[in-house]
């Protein structure tokens, strides 16, 4: 129970700080016979890779990944696939200065608590460059679920209290990547295009809500009590660096509701048992309906201001005036989406290799 | 991973249906030497029992707890501590005639879909009356964090769109118990109470919002990067029957904040570092400040309602239109403060005994 | 990891000491809609009790199991099964007179030095005791390997230097209870007998060896590197309570064995590939072969004797002359050999289902 | 659990192949704050190297560890510890013709059937190549133990029917690196290393006995009743490719011992409890004593032969005659010792921190 690790029978094992040597991925439980190629993973690095975009950090880095093992002629063996991806833009002068101050909003205090040292260089392990293993990983998860035609979508819905009108589901995909905040409404992509970049000039940061709709998933997936679905699903989202909350269905709206509302009826669609609503989120007593998952994260705004802001020098213990240098996004939002998805995916796919475990009788 | 079981070092196995023998739990990992009576479980199995007031279930069970093994002269020897509850108070005939319906909010449809088969009486294992096992373990783990003046109270901030104001830490513990619905809030607890009366008149239910509060927790808990402390936090919550939402710190408020505001600056308090405001909730990049965490958890309105609802009968595999017989709570929130309170007890000590591991250089 | 869980998918929490109210285990992660009645399990438990020839333990238990969840209307609903045996003849006063000595070869010391303190009523959780969880459990993992045509027999091979001949497979299961130390060599199991009955007199006990071997599995069941199927067999027997060696196949015979003698040459045998010879017990590189499986564990002697020994009272801090009164079994291996099947029918069924977890594609 | 993980809180995730790109390791829940150089683990790794003597593969691999991740100026920082090794001597011509052919005593056959291919170059995952990655984290586990006093020394002591003579525990240490064969009995290590060349040049292979002796562990490490000790060093050690046994203190010795004879009394020395013979091998109920730990393999003949073997082609379902080319060792007993030391050092670090997190109160 060291951490780094997630997922029961589709592990996940990840390693690397910001401005070390590189950062990786074990993945072991990867059922074998799978084609899997280097593009396979490139395509979602890509997504997430900063250095993209106006909105984003300016740290360039190609990320390109390695696979080092459990992959023969194109094909997944079952053993552990390594990944790996070396830093190369990495310029960790601005954090010199810095290194015994614990930035606000930051991991540096609570790593000096818990370790007694650390890598203070572009925050280290704590860095959400960590997450670019992440989304290596569920690039594989992603790519298994695609072949049973499970699909997974993440976008913006909210940043800095501006809100996507709701979009037909079919239409999301379709718009979330035509541009950079990763937004199914135009209209307030726009908008919210605007804002990031008036609280970047303010040396400010900005949050939002991200949300991933998962299609296609069976229904009788999760584990009671403890593991249910969207248990599991609370811990992969909230595990993401920025993230202050996590929502299934209706969320946080439920409080208001009446339990006339809030039920989802059931009903017969050829043959078929489905739900008339879905504000249960696709998920009930912990396990799969089959309608939608829906899952929203509340992202916060990036801690890394350049603003000045009051904080401490925890070796000469007196209190300081800070001004954070380095490369940082405005608002996470957008590159929090593939990391979102990936996520989701681990949890989706371990929880169908449990699920298949039952079946032997 | 079959899911009954929660935890790590101080880890909790749970057992049982609402309507079968008994229900039950074995903690294993509790540390030895630690005074343990049946009267420490028993007085938080007291706060969640049914049939204690008007806004609760009619169910009248005495929920008296057994002790079966690992105390030996008043102290836990480090062995599993099992403990047992016997069902006393069953009345299966209302299920009778349902059993085949997948009732609406409810996990009949999918409990069905993933085994096949469920002990339809009284919601089975789904029941909400499992956490009696979560309480009676959690009794435990807040036994030993109070030996270490770490204080969880949990209260209810939110009820059908009725908000409690804000409430000084000191007095919501006070407060807490004065009045049915467990709100701090005296005024709100007023209407709070009230409007679930009505709301029971209706044949309907309502939901709301619980707080966890854990003081005294030291900085350093919590295991980067996915068993982060507010992941577990959230899994924790969310594995609770009817929650829809977790929220830590400011939650899903950052999405309209700035950076700016929502950092929280430390400063020098008398030696030691502190922060100015607690936004984080008292958790970054996964690990505590030292500041209280703060946890928030959306409870949907109770599935159980007697208005007549549409639904199937999965057997048939027919349309229906059902009323819920059965003995329910119209808001389940006043009963869920001290399962949330045992969920988030289990996550503390069990992460405290991690950390101490580390401890051995 | 507290110890007294065993298992992934087919996973088994443990309870209970030999003087306390009960002992029990729960059963978790158990494929729904399976027959399971009281009867499947007490067999079981009849064959592993105490006091039932004069070469066992006198203590007289009834050993009548409870299922207490997890199973209704006679079949098993996926959900956690608990099973309960009361103590009945308790007899703890032999006991207090040497409450603070450590017993040579038992637990004592071991426990005092760990936990601090210990129920030291028949050995409290140390006690043998404690298998009888392990083999309600057991029989639940043997029920369903049965309806897959995978058999599990044990049996004892050596007693105090007297060895069983060579007996076939076939006659294995047919002879062993035949007699009271279940040898399947009917000529040796007389010897046995006299022997261990020999051994009574002289108030000392005497080792052996037991051997479980395992009919029907697929080849293709081991998880390498670190969770080959051996490997989990060699921890599952070794936790055995007196267990001090595991064997796989030939075990230590390999030492003065050539490659050339001990590779199981490959040929096929209408249409399959075959093995000529069995040497490596049925597993290679962690993974079954789908020829019979084979373990071997060396057993103690019982370390309660009557004969006088040498020891130390831990709270006087002296030593002691010491002559253990109590209910002992002169030579265990007869009893275990019910317990080493339940162990190695849990391994199995487990890794069956983690295999076909993989199957999802 | 898909099997290339071992350990609780200090967990070791392997990966790699034998003719892949590399093999290497995460090592997660090192505790922060420890030096650490390459050098630490390169003086463990060379130990375990090939192309060392006449008596081991002729394959060249420099072996050269790069540390990628946890280590920051020169400590750990308690963040994964991720190394890496290239395979940079690979020649998999001579598995090109034999890649459809079960090698006897191999797990060719077995990973065929579980994963439906494999790599077949040089043994792939099932190479004994893959226990580099347990030794470089072995060494990091030994580094912080010798640091506590506690030193671990594995030695031969069998080879196909040699066996050393009894040597002082102080004297292994000191002779079991003055011979190529690791015996710290130098007359039968000089008998060892002829009966390995006469082998090597029947194109045959031998097997032996290792023993692992670690001194200076302290009483109470151990995690009744399933996590015993005694059962995580079996399973560590069975896990090895070619142990097809493990023992403990007297091991299959025991099976003609009585009671009497095995017990091992206590007497007091100097204030402190101790045990006056060690046939339990220091360990008793699944803890530790406080006594020195003694395991003993028992490891197979190499079965890699170049003697002509019947076989099966799995692809054409054909009988085939099979003379193995490849550089092998033709006993890899000496070369087991450091693998050996490696399991039981990560078992031995790893318990103890679990112990550690008792100790709260």
């Amino acid at each position: 129970m060291p951490g780094n690790s997630f997922g029961h029978l589709f592990r996940v094992t990840t390693w690397g700080e910001s401005h070390g040597k590189a950062l990786g991925v074990v993945v072991d439980g990867c059922p074998a016979g799978i084609s899997l190629s280097v593009a396979d993973i490139q395509h979602e690095l890509d997504r997430r890779k900063p250095g993209t975009s106006v909105i984003t950090s300016e740290r360039k880095e190609p990320d390109e990944v390695m696979i080092l093992s459990g992959v023969f002629e194109g094909k997944t063996t079952g053993t552990p696939i390594s990944m790996l991806v070396w830093n190369r833009d990495v310029d960790s002068r601005p954090y010199e200065a810095m290194k015994h101050i614990a930035r606000p909003g930051q991991a540096d205090y609570t790593y000096q608590m818990k370790y007694g040292l650390r890598d203070y260089r572009g925050g280290g392990r704590a860095s959400g460059r960590e997450t670019l293993a992440r989304v290596a990983a569920g690039a594989i998860a992603r790519k298994i679920l695609a072949s049973r035609n499970i699909e997974i979508v993440g976008h913006v819905v909210e940043i800095g209290g501006i809100k996507a009108r709701h979009v037909p589901p079919g239409e999301i995909k379709k718009n979330v990547d035509t541009n950079e905040v990763r937004c199914a409404d135009p209209d307030a992509a726009v908008q919210m295009q605007e804002l990031i970049k008036t609280v970047k000039r303010e040396g400010d940061s900005v949050g939002g809500v991200v949300e991933v709709i998962v299609t296609g998933v069976p229904p009788g997936l999760g584990e009671p009590v403890f593991d249910k679905l969207d248990a599991e699903l609370a811990k992969a989202l909230m595990s993401i660096g920025a993230v202050k909350g996590v929502e299934i269905g209706k969320g946080f709206r439920v409080a208001g509701m009446r339990g006339s509302d809030m039920n989802d009826e059931f009903y017969i669609d050829a043959g078929r048992i489905k739900a008339r609503t879905n504000n249960a989120g696709g998920i009930l007593g912990g396990i799969s309906t089959g309608e939608p998952i829906i899952c929203r994260l509340a992202v916060k705004p990036t801690s890394s201001i350049s603003k000045p802001q009051r904080s401490v020098d925890m070796n000469r213990m007196e209190e300081v005036e800070l001004r954070i240098q380095g490369r940082h996004d405005p608002c996470i939002c957008p590159r929090i989406v593939p990391v979102a998805e990936a996520m989701v995916a681990i949890v989706i796919l371990d929880y169908m290799m449990i699920a298949m475990s039952y079946k032997m009788l």
